[in-house]
């Protein structure tokens, strides 16, 4: 059935904003684009670790600019993203370890679970980077669960799940994954062309990206632009 | 005259790729938006600097990555960017300031200079960027000048010019003031929009752009574009 369609990879972080403005428009362009998206939960800490590479936020004027940046993309994209109060508590001190692991068992609690894994990063993100929430407790995370309409005993299983060898295991290859696409940062998209595999990095990249695949971009909000046209 | 027109100053230093790119482009948009482009020759040593930022290429998967995005983009963009032999030597090593400070020069050397402070940097990129030849030596630098068009009596006083207190100074200031800006590498963009000055970092910012300043994004090659349309 996907055998005519392009597969795009998508490895992301729910700690990381940037990611979320790209996850939503690759979420939108599945019924614009022909292709078949696989979203690949992973841990932005370990790409960093293993690529050495550090938070731009380090920078004062980077750090400031970001929060323009952040702040504009959002609106033109359509994301209701927010700023944390403490965004270095959030994403350094908190994390998001136990919220991908969550993210992980998911995906690997069977097949076909796409859907769920979707609506569960969205509520993630919206927690974290929409209402300035913890994602790091286990009532956060199951909350976030409920809101992306899993059954509460179900939850309760998989945040089981979630604590067991097997997720954490995958996890940590998902993100050597990544490490070994050439990865420093997330989002890390991994485009599957003519049998080769084209890497982007960032949530700047799509009109490039639509170039290298054969699609047309539409901009960030294609639903919209198209009903405007 | 242009009263009208939005205002955008480009702070720019030819040792940057990226840059090459969002330059060619805002030159391209004189002739498409209603904007006033202001060239401002800048030093990009002063702002990494200024700023305590740090190249991007010292974390290895992001300097794999550079090579391979700035390839994918000088061709989709229609630039003949091409890398030197040794990157770290050109950038970081060799540097721009005798460079910067010739543009420099050209630019304060009397009124209505913009046409030729655009070609004196489109020839130092070419050199540095497409040619992997040197831009700091007099003789490199004259080079540029007379494939810019520049008389070699005028390219001898300019080439003096450019050592002079007054041109050091100018050059600093310019770098002053992108930091003031809030510069933490290059191209900085601003954009002058109803009294307010909006700030934009790179040359993947373009579509953004359009839709804070009222414009239509129509790629990186819009004549090109709309011929095909």
């Amino acid at each position: 059935m996907a055998g005519t369609r392009k597969v795009i990879e998508l490895f992301y972080d729910v700690v990381s904003p940037y990611t979320w403005l790209g996850f939503e428009v690759l979420c939108r362009y599945r019924n614009v684009w022909n292709i078949d998206l696989k979203l690949r939960p992973a841990f932005l800490g370990g790409i960093m670790q293993g690529s050495g590479n550090k938070p731009p936020g380090l920078v004062p004027n980077k750090f400031a600019y970001m929060g323009k940046d952040l702040t504009r993309l959002a609106e033109y994209f359509g994301v209701p993203l927010g700023f944390p109060a403490n965004p270095f508590e959030a994403m350094f001190e908190k994390g998001s370890l136990p919220a991908m692991r969550f993210v992980t068992a998911v995906a690997e609690s069977g097949e076909g679970r796409e859907a769920d894994v979707e609506k569960v990063s969205r509520e993630l993100w919206m927690r974290i980077w929409g209402r300035d929430e913890d994602i790091t407790l286990p009532a956060s995370i199951s909350e976030a669960g409920l809101k992306a309409g899993l059954p509460a005993n179900e939850i309760e299983e998989l945040l089981k799940l979630a604590g067991s060898p097997k997720i954490k295991e995958k996890l940590k290859s998902s993100t050597q994954e990544a490490l070994g696409y050439g990865a420093f940062g997330f989002p890390l998209i991994i485009c599957h062309v003519n049998g080769k595999k084209e890497m982007f990095f960032g949530s700047d990249r799509f009109e490039l990206m639509a170039h290298c695949i054969g699609e047309q971009w539409l901009g960030p909000q294609p639903a919209t632009m198209s009903a405007k046209m």
